[in-house]
């Protein structure tokens, strides 16, 4: 861990070009001046879980939105930062490498020292243990100049995830207090940054000077909600993962005898699984989210796999592609249920050898029906967050070996005429997760990291970086900061009021949302994609010309900046307020009152109807 | 099978913009007329065998080579070829899909159009199974219109690889004589162009007027020898690859806890392997070829993998990245040899489970000393070319669990004292095989189809187009075409003179030479690639910009061309005669007499050392 880190290296010429790159900023962050204007006091998307959550974090709960904007913008309270003195920044990488991750600590730089030359960024040299132990690399330009827009985490590595237990998060605070640092950006997806509001809370509490910051960067794009519409490194996964999916389907489309099963890195959620069968039009998808909706068994899925395998059979197609979520598993009621005792079994301290033995009978019973290697992973302990070790699970051969057996049985019984069943199985991650990033990726993570400067700024602790409008291009990007336990949800056991909350308030990963207008696209086009094989290849990730700029498809459909319309609505108040003035006419004040009054029955309405988990008509 | 071909489909952005990509040609082949000429009749590169290959091949054995020049150069005897007549020629995909295969036939759809629009091209639709069955695809420029610089076969598709049996041949001719077809052009690989050979001298013996052409085709790259500097998708296949490899180089130096084994698709031959390490600098390779040289066993390469581990952990490094050709088992002199029993008693119809019982004691010891997943894999039937089903076998998993045993042995003895070894093991080929094909796979492709219409109407039958100069731009290309059984050699069961012919002669797989630059090259930077982490990543396929007209390293290192010096060989030859005509000065014919002596003495000696498989001083 001594070693390379920051070092120079050989670039390709690609990379070369590529480290030559410079993204744009948003009109509000250019210049060495930004206004920075307070909304209303954040709540949570979830009231019924908003007390639990303000009583966790008591000093960073409830704080406002934070909108930057450019110094001429017309907003009367707007407090215009002119940062003189120095400050001293650290960043640390948590969590898994996500495309575009060095470009935040690009980002942060320049803009810390536009501001003020004499601000220092301190790298922790291989994550939270680098933090831990006060391993520092000073950032420089030149240190920089090979990292700019280049995959990976290399520049400081990344070791353990997470700042939770009392000694690490003790050993965060000695860190900063040491490093004197003014701010600290913790770069990371839905539990790094779960971590860093805790952090915030705690150096709030024992009044430790150091703001802590999040950025949102996993490939999972699972740190989803209404102030972050997508994260650094998931455009870029998707488009290197729909390039291998679309590879293979044409593969398929010209051998004629394989079925690809193909599981995907994504974590819990089927954000990545979604995403590149919108872009690459494979024959089937199976999403987590369904199959919990539906409370599918291993067997129905396996069922339904067999009938579309000898409906496209039927057709003389014998070939075809499967993409599996890796959260897949944990979707599985059976699977899950299965995994909690065995979960359970570790936690209690029993030995992997002697688990099998200790299982319910029913467990036990689904443990001996599944193939060796499945029962071997499964075993695995379980990560740091309590889910199982998704990507050593080999869900795709589970099911590919599943559906072989029936197709063999129906072959046998005669039900099924066809060629026989031929799979072929791929785990893309991997090899997706270390890839240049993208335009998008490159540009959106070097503006969060100029965001982040301004959050420190401004003083604010406790706040994640936010972009919103991300599907217009750069200059139409909205920046902002959220309260990051605005984002935090309590599980409960139950849906409606009255639920018991249990376990700590966290970012939850967001699923797929059934509702949801790229969930729609999918839906209407899967009988088409199931049957006719209209496979699309968007191609390689590409830098210059076409294709250069694409975003992802699930962005683009859904009609999202949220923070834009916060502001409007603030604008909308702000214009009522200023018509009707005391001494405006009767009527207008009649016309306002009678107006109002229906805005308002009717979000009363709305709002607690969503308390019961119901959405309006 | 009558299903989907050639029918119009829906593009992405970057797919139509490559359909709109047109591929330029050589100032030989532009214009309409072109003019052939003829060098010396050829020989085999293996003076031993052409005794054997002249007797088996007596029609089609000895022809000339020919180089396609423009009408306007000045080579006294060329033949200027204004083809008239309409003719009719039928194409068909043999073997694994590569990328570029389409443009093969759009290339030779538009030679053929332009010289006479009345003229028909004919895809047989489905493979060699097709061919058989006579069933056709008219192609027209319409149906090209979304396959023009696309991936994979599925615009005819592809079946079974052979047209070798007596029935095959006989059921190709009647398709050949029933469709009228002046020229069968054939797209494949090693396999299939030894079948076009051997089809071409049936045809002429049995006075069909078919002429048969091959094109070198396979992303394996094993197509090579003097007149064949590389193949259509070797390109392509190592750019995707080298990309995955260089995410997951990227991967490991950030998470920096897992040591990659990766398998590559490439059959018997390790050229992709030796590329794709030049083009990505990953820790270690290992080349079937260097193993196949120096005898090593699965132990020696486990110790050796081991030895590099334990000296990365002494510099604190646990993490790696390790390329293993699918070629490898075949190189392990004993896995090779108990193949080889497998392989006979499946010939001798021994079942499956009866195969492990009827080993020799030797192979049985050493079938059941290895894991339970890789015996299944070895019992596989073997190809129709009779080698392992190279993409089945999981050797690199094999690698990484013998690795990890010897890992863990020597931290048991205290002989290895750093922390735990973890491997995560990938089979790179599916996902590439159907890549968008590189400019380069475009545009030798495209050419390569216009040169197999000018064979075509220069009569010419049992040749391969070819062309050379190729690391060059495509207007310095050269084009031309070898007899196939030029590039023939039998195998013998030892080296020297004098030693026993075994087997058919045929067109075998080019290994990787071990005395060429490319591998040169990679020797020279093998311990530093080992040691200090200089991954390189060449980044995702460009088809714009930087990087979109790099070409391969092992092709650009090398130094072939050999065509351009065969004729730069006959214009000294011919200005000799032309200088020392009869009535030129005595002192002038004296001077060339001692010269030309000493070049043939030079030369003779030169010729029976390579007999003797001897390079010279």
């Amino acid at each position: 861990m001594d070693s390379d880190y920051g070092v120079p290296r050989e670039l390709s010429d690609l990379q070369k070009q590529r480290a030559l790159y410079q993204p744009g900023l948003p009109p509000c962050l250019q210049g060495t001046t930004v206004r920075v204007e307070f909304g209303d006091a954040t709540t949570t998307s979830d009231p019924a879980g908003a007390h639990v959550i303000s009583q966790a974090f008591p000093h960073t709960y409830g704080q406002s939105l934070a909108h930057f904007l450019r110094p001429t913008a017309k907003v009367p309270d707007a407090q215009i930062i002119v940062e003189q003195s120095a400050i001293r920044v650290g960043v640390v990488f948590c969590g898994r490498q996500s495309p575009g991750g060095h470009n935040v600590i690009w980002g942060l730089h320049s803009a810390i020292k536009s501001h003020n030359p004499n601000s220092t960024l301190l790298g922790f040299v291989g994550g939270t243990e680098g933090l831990f132990a006060k391993k520092t690399l000073e950032i420089t330009d030149h240190i920089l100049s090979t990292y700019k827009n280049q995959g990976g985490y290399d520049l400081l590595g990344r070791t353990k995830d997470q700042i939770r237990t009392t000694e690490q998060v003790n050993a965060a605070m000695s860190a900063c207090q040491e490093l004197k640092l003014d701010g600290l950006v913790i770069i990371g997806g839905v539990t790094s940054n779960t971590d860093a509001a805790q952090l915030a809370e705690t150096f709030a509490e024992l009044k430790c000077s150091t703001k802590v910051v999040g950025v949102p960067v996993t490939l999972n794009g699972d740190l989803k909600n209404q102030f972050v519409e997508t994260n650094v490194g998931f455009d870029t996964i998707c488009k290197v993962n729909s390039q291998l999916i679309s590879n293979v389907c044409t593969d398929a489309l010209s051998a004629e005898k394989y079925y690809y099963f193909i599981r995907l890195m994504g974590r819990k959620a089927s954000h990545v699984a979604m995403e590149c069968t919108l872009q690459s039009h494979p024959n089937m998808v199976i999403l987590g989210e369904e199959v919990a909706a539906s409370k599918l068994t291993i067997f129905d899925i396996t069922k339904q796999i067999c009938d579309a395998v000898q409906a496209r059979a039927q057709k003389d197609k014998y070939h075809g592609v499967i993409l599996i979520p890796e959260g897949l598993v944990e979707s599985i009621p059976e699977l899950y249920a299965l995994l909690q005792e065995i979960h359970s079994l570790h936690r209690r301290g029993v030995s992997v050898e002697d688990i099998s033995s200790q299982l319910s009978p029913w467990a036990s019973a689904l443990f001996v029906f599944l193939p060796p290697f499945i029962r071997k992973q499964l075993l695995l302990h379980p990560e740091s967050d309590d889910s199982a070790q998704l990507s050593q699970i080999e869900t795709e051969k589970l099911l590919a070996q599943l559906v072989e057996t029936e197709m063999n049985k129906r072959l046998k019984e005669g039900t099924y005429k066809g060629k026989k069943f031929n799979a072929i199985c791929h785990f893309f991650g991997y090899q997706a997760r270390g890839s240049l990033p993208s335009k998008f990726d490159c540009d959106y993570a070097f503006v969060l990291g100029h965001v982040c400067y301004h959050i420190l700024a401004a003083g604010l602790n406790g706040y994640m970086a936010t972009i919103t409008n991300l599907k217009n291009p750069v200059n139409k990007w909205r920046c902002g900061a959220a309260p990051i336990t605005a984002m935090m949800t309590v599980k409960r056991w139950s849906h409606g009021p009255g639920a018991m909350p249990i376990g700590k308030p966290a970012i939850h990963p967001a699923t797929v949302d059934l509702k949801g207008k790229a969930y729609e696209l999918l839906r209407r086009s899967a009988s088409s994609f199931l049957m006719d094989d209209i496979y699309r290849n968007p191609g390689p990730l590409q830098f210059d010309g076409p294709g250069a700029d694409a975003k992802a498809i699930s962005l683009c459909v859904e009609d999202q900046d949220y923070m834009g319309r916060i502001k409007l609505l603030q604008e909308y108040l702000d214009k009522v307020r200023s018509i009707v003035k005391p001494g405006c006419p009767q009527e207008v004040l009649k016309a306002a009152l009678s107006s109002m009054a229906s805005v308002t029955d009717v979000l009363s309405v709305m709002s607690s109807s969503s308390l019961n988990g119901q959405t309006p008509l």
